[in-house]
């Protein structure tokens, strides 16, 4: 049998690497991505109806974690303090069998002719700018959401923690619009740093929107700020 | 790149053909599904977690859409009376340019140690007997469940239509157990027909759960027995 995914689209997010991008869908709010369809599949008509709906499931090819040739039946999410093993099918990790990562994001505009083709711009995607996308699904609420579902990977991953203050440098701050400062907000409330790190005096930085963002995080506050380059 | 997926399980279920198989995960209650790894992932290890959820996502093989070699932008969905044309990514249709599917199941039971190896039981599968799976994922309520998304297929994606009566052969209903004459009665009363047939004459058959039913389906009343064999 020949299970040959062909990718359909790609994402373009304000994150060029995965440090900083949301640990699931929708936790973040206000960051925006745009799905470009590859050449091959940009056709308005394929998306006649999808006006009708609110959100949509992408499905997408976990980049960074190209498949390795051995089934590791556990993982150690970074969110369990990294030395915790769970199966890895009761995990979203990125390091599974069949590397496809599901995601459920917001429509905010469907722009059926742009200088790119059709264009869906989504919210709440946890998606690496780039990323190829394989399919594309309406959400439908009547057999895709459960409000008697339960069960969560752990107590932490919700949405940002209200506890700390952000505290942003004046550069930083006239850098960006007020949508890019809100979610840059929501990222460094939920604690972009590599599981278990603890260190109140390192610096870290990713990119976001093409500037490079500097932290540094203590117990009460985050300070943020923009390297000069 | 090399996007090739292989399944690691396969779900057995009480339909060994497309028709009858419910149209959406989750429209029949009590329709049970045993989801079996295959040799290379019958892993207990893999499942470790799995207890703390009360559904999980299944992405799995549309074996009957194996892909075409064309992309088709356009679908006309059955139950949109099969001449009405919508764009394939505004709908869950089989005939898409990567064929996988995405369900949503309850888990009912997990069973480490099977001769089989580690078996989750799921009800509401709208999956064919045999149906390829590629990935299993816990199904996160804070992420996964929309209750303000909104959008539909069609009017009469909906629930079973309360409207008919179900009318059983004594034969019938001493074939099956309880359970499944509950199941049976929710997919006739959704009307598995072929779209746009609308003869009251007419019989039609399907094999469910290792008998032959028919039926015949009338604007009030629904009449099934069973094949003899």
């Amino acid at each position: 049998m020949n299970y040959q995914l062909t990718p359909i689209a790609h994402i373009e997010t304000d994150f060029p690497t995965k440090f900083g991008v949301p640990r699931q869908s929708g936790l973040v709010k206000g960051l925006k991505g745009r799905i470009v369809f590859e050449p091959d599949y940009r056709e308005p008509e394929a998306l006649r109806g999808l006006e009708g709906f609110s959100h949509i499931w992408l499905l997408w090819d976990f980049s960074e974690a190209r498949k390795t040739f051995s089934f590791r039946p556990t993982v150690r999410p970074p969110r369990l303090g990294g030395n915790r093993r769970v199966g890895v099918f009761a995990t979203r990790s990125p390091f599974r069998p069949n590397n496809i990562g599901l995601s459920s994001v917001r429509i905010l505009s469907i722009d059926l002719h742009t200088s790119d083709g059709p264009v869906i711009e989504v919210e709440g995607a946890d998606l690496m700018d780039g990323t190829p996308i394989f399919d594309i699904k309406p959400y439908l609420p009547f057999t895709d959401c459960h409000p008697d579902a339960w069960g969560s990977l752990t107590p932490d991953l919700s949405p940002a923690d209200e506890a700390r203050t952000v505290r942003f440098s004046d550069e930083l701050l006239s850098a960006y619009d007020a949508e890019h400062i809100d979610a840059l907000r929501q990222v460094l409330l939920s604690d972009p740093r590599p599981h278990y790190h603890d260190d109140e005096e390192r610096v870290y930085g990713f990119e976001f929107a093409g500037r490079e963002v500097k932290f540094r995080m203590a117990k009460d506050v985050v300070e943020a700020w923009i390297e000069h380059t």
